[in-house]
C-alpha cells in the first residue's frame, strides 16, 4: 500500500506523509486481522480486497487523472447528495465519511468533545491531512441532517470548499418543495463548478448508472440473506463501504460477478458459517471504513450478520429513482421523490424506518437485531428506543449498543454481544 | 407554598402530591438561598417573589379558572411558538422548559442518557407528574429546532397532546416559505382547538400585547446595563423566566413599575454591587426555572451579570413584530419575519448571533462573557467555538462552560469562574 510511486501524488495532495503512512499501516493490519483471516471467502471478494488495498493509491490516482482531464471531484458525507446529478455533469462523487480515530485531538479544538466519532473523524482527517479523498475534492457537499454535522460543517467550511444542502425535517408537501429547491440549488452549484449544463440524456444516464449500482446491491442483499448465509456480514459491509469510493460502473459489474458466484454457492447449499448459526441484523448509524469493530465482534461471537439497516447498507439501496422521466424537470422530480423516501432518523416522525426494519427482519429471517448508535448521536440514540419497542412487539430480540471508534470497549462489547447471541441461540 | 387550598387542584391535575411537595420544598429553599438572601433589592421585585412563590398555586389556579371558562392552555418549549396567535384566539401560552433534575431516571427510560438536562427535565417532570403547567395544557407545541428536542417530542407525544412545528435550518427565501406554512398550520391547529377564528382585530391586539411585553423587557435590559448596575443578574433572569408563565398584560405593568424604580436608583447613582465590580454577559442556552446555578456562582464570585444573550433573555425580546399590518395575512407575514430573525444556534449559518453578541457586549460594556451550554447540546456547544473566536477578535475575554442541572460540579465551576473574574478584574 505504500508503493513509492504514490508518494509523490500524496505529497502533491499536501498529505502529511508520516501521519498518512501511520494510518495506512494501521488500516492494513486491521484489514488483515478482520478480513484476510476469514475462511471460505468467495473469489469475487478479491476485487474488493484489491480496491481496498488501493483505496489510497490507484483509486486516488484515477481521481487525480480525472481532475487533470478537467473533471470535478465532489465529496459528500450523506446519502442525501444525489449522485445522479453529479454524474450527469461528468463529475465524480466520493464519500468522505471516516471511520477511524485519527486527528481527534485536533478536531476537538474546533468541535465539542461530545460530538459523534464520525464527525470528529472527518474533521480530524482534514486537520491531520491524511485523507487523499478530502484533499482531492473540488467541492464538498454538506447537509443539514443532524445538528452535529450541520454545525461541524461551519468549522469544516473554513478549511475546505463547501456547499450545504438543507434537508427538511418532516415529509409533508411543503418539505418536498424545500427539498426540490435544494436539489436545484445543488444542480446550479455543480453546473457553475463544472461549466456544464445538465442535459436530459446525461441525467437519464446518471439515473441509470446509480440505479444499476443500487440494483446490484439489492441483488446482493437478497442473496446474502439465504440460509445458510453465503457471505459474511463483514464482507457485505465492505462492499457497501466501497460503493462510495469506486467507479460506479466498474463496481456494479464486479458486484454482479460476485453475485453470480454467490448464486452458485447457494445452489450448492454452502454457507460461510455452520448451519444454525444465529442470524443477526445490524441497524442504525452508518459504519464508515475502517469501522469494522462491531461486525467483527459479532462474527467472532458465533453469530453472522445477514442484513444491514444503515446508510452504508439497505437505506442507501432500497429505493430506486423512477426511470420513466424524459425531461430534466421530470427526472429532477423523480430524484426528489426517491430521496424523500430515505428513512433517516433526522426526520420526525420517522415511522417508515420502523416499518422497514420490521420488514427487513422478517425477510432476512433474523434471530435478533443489534442496534448500533455512535455515542452522542442524538437522532439514532433516540430512535433506538422506538426500534426496540417495534421489535419487541414483533417478538424480535434487540440489543442496543452505543459506542465510538476507540478500541477501549471491545472486551465489554464482546461480553454483551456474546450474552445476546447466547440468549437467542 | 403548600397551602392546603391548592392540594385539591393539584390532585385534580393528577400530580404526584408527594413528589410535588418535595419539588416545592427544594424550590423554596433554593429560592431563599439564592434570591431572598440578596441585599438592597428593589421593592418591585416583591411582585416577582410573589409570582414565583405562587407559581404552582395562584397562577395555576388562574389557568384552571380560565380553562373552566372555556379558554385553552398552550404549552411550549421554545421562543419560536408565536404567542401573538395564541392570544388572538383568547388562549393562554405558558413555557414548559424545566430547570431541575427531577424524574431523570424515568426520563432515561425513553430518551438517551446523553440528552441535555433541559430535555430530560421536561420529560422527567411529565413522567413524575410534578408540573402543574404541563398537566394543565390542552395542547403542547414542539418544534424541530435541535435534534434532542425533535426526537424527544416523539416520546413526549405519547404522553401528552402534541403539535410539532417545523423550524427551518437556514434563512433563505425557501425557508421563509416553509416557515410561513408552519405558522399557518399552527394557526389552523389552534383555531380547531379553540373553535374560534383569528380576526384581524384580535391578532392586532395579540401582537401589541406581546410587543408591549418585549418593550418592557427591552427597557429593563437597557436600564440594568447602567454603570453601576442597579439590579442583580439573578433578578433579571428571574424576570425573564417569569415572562413565560405570568399573564402578559399584568407582567408588563409590573416590569414597567420596576423600571420606574430602577430609573430612580440610577438617578441616585446607586448600584446593586460596589463600583468596579466586573461586569459579565451570559450567553448561550436558555436557563429555565429553577436553574439559577451559574448566575448565583458568578454573582458570589465578585462579578455581576449585566446582560443575557439567551432565549430567556435578549434573544426573546430584541425584535418586535411590525405593527403596521391591517389584514390577518399582513400580520402573519410580519410575525413570520420577526420570528425568522431569531438567532438560535439551530440555524446554519448563524452569523447574526455573532454580530448580536458583539454588539450586546459593547452596549452593556462588559468585561467578559461566560458562554453557557448544557452538556450534550450540539448547537450551542458547537457555537461556543465561534463565539469565542468572535469575542477574541473583539478583545473580550470569554469563559466557556458546559454543565447540567446537577450540583456536583458547583465547586469546580466556582473555581473556574473565580479565576476568570480574577483575570478580567
Ligand atoms: S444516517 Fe442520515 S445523516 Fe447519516 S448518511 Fe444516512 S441519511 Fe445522511
Ligand atoms: S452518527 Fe449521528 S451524530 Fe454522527 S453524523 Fe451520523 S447522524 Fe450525525
Ligand atoms: S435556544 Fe433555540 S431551540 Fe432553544 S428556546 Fe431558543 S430558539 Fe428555541
Ligand atoms: S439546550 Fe440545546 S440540546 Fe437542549 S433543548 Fe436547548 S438547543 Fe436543544
Amino acid at each position: 500500500m505504500t508503493e513509492p510511486s504514490y508518494r509523490e501524488m500524496w505529497e502533491n495532495l499536501n498529505l502529511d506523509i508520516e501521519a498518512h503512512d501511520g494510518l495506512l499501516e494501521v488500516l492494513g493490519k486491521f484489514y488483515g486481522d478482520i478480513y484476510m483471516s476469514q475462511q471460505g471467502r468467495l473469489q469475487g471478494m478479491e476485487y474488493l480486497d484489491f480496491v481496498l488495498s488501493e483505496v489510497h493509491g490507484l483509486r486516488v490516482k484515477e481521481l487525480i487523472d480525472a481532475k487533470n482531464a478537467g473533471r470535478k471531484i465532489i465529496g459528500s458525507f450523506c446519502v442525501f447528495v444525489p449522485e445522479e446529478i453529479t454524474l450527469a455533469l461528468d463529475a465524480i462523487q466520493v464519500g468522505l465519511c471516516a471511520g477511524a480515530d485519527a486527528g481527534t485531538e485536533a478536531a476537538e479544538t474546533v468541535v465539542p468533545r461530545n460530538t459523534c466519532a464520525l464527525i470528529k473523524s472527518f474533521i480530524g482527517f482534514k486537520m491531520a491531512r491524511i485523507c487523499p479523498y478530502t484533499e482531492s475534492c473540488d467541492l464538498i457537499i454538506g447537509e443539514t441532517t443532524c445538528d452535529g454535522k450541520k454545525k461541524a460543517y461551519e468549522a469544516f467550511g473554513e478549511m475546505a470548499p463547501m456547499h450545504v444542502m438543507e434537508v427538511p425535517q418532516r415529509k409533508e408537501a411543503d418539505d418536498r418543495v424545500l427539498w426540490k429547491a435544494e436539489v436545484l440549488r445543488f444542480k446550479d452549484k455543480l453546473e457553475k463548478l463544472t461549466g456544464k449544463k445538465v442535459s436530459a440524456a446525461a441525467l437519464k444516464k446518471g439515473i441509470k448508472t446509480v440505479n444499476d449500482k443500487r440494483r446490484a446491491l439489492q441483488r446482493l442483499n437478497v442473496l446474502r440473506a439465504a440460509d445458510p448465509t453465503p457471505i459474511s456480514g463483514r464482507d457485505v459491509l465492505l462492499i457497501n463501504q466501497i460503493s462510495f469510493y469506486d467507479d460506479p460502473v466498474r463496481f456494479t459489474q464486479s458486484i454482479n460477478t460476485l453475485c453470480d458466484q454467490i448464486e452458485e454457492r447457494i445452489d450448492r447449499n454452502e454457507g460461510i458459517a455452520p448451519a444454525k448459526t444465529p442470524r443477526l441484523m445490524l441497524a442504525g448509524c452508518p459504519m464508515a471504513v475502517p469501522n469494522w469493530k462491531l461486525p467483527y465482534i459479532i462474527e467472532s461471537s458465533g453469530a453472522v450478520v445477514v442484513s444491514e439497516e444503515s446508510c452504508i447498507g439497505t437505506r442507501n439501496t432500497r429505493d430506486l429513482v423512477d426511470e420513466s422521466g424524459e425531461t430534466v424537470d421530470e427526472m429532477i422530480d423523480a430524484i426528489c421523490d426517491r430521496y424523500m423516501k430515505i428513512d433517516c432518523a433526522c426526520f420526525t416522525p420517522n415511522n417508515e424506518r420502523m416499518e422497514n426494519i420490521k420488514k427487513l427482519a422478517e425477510e432476512t429471517k433474523v434471530d435478533g437485531v443489534i442496534h448500533y448508535s455512535l455515542m452522542f448521536c442524538q437522532p439514532y440514540t433516540h430512535e433506538a428506543f422506538k426500534v426496540e419497542k417495534t421489535l419487541t412487539q414483533a417478538q424480535v430480540p434487540m440489543l442496543s449498543i452505543e459506542t465510538d471508534y476507540s478500541m477501549e470497549d471491545v472486551e465489554q462489547l464482546k461480553t454483551r454481544v456474546e450474552a445476546f447471541v447466547e440468549m437467542i441461540s
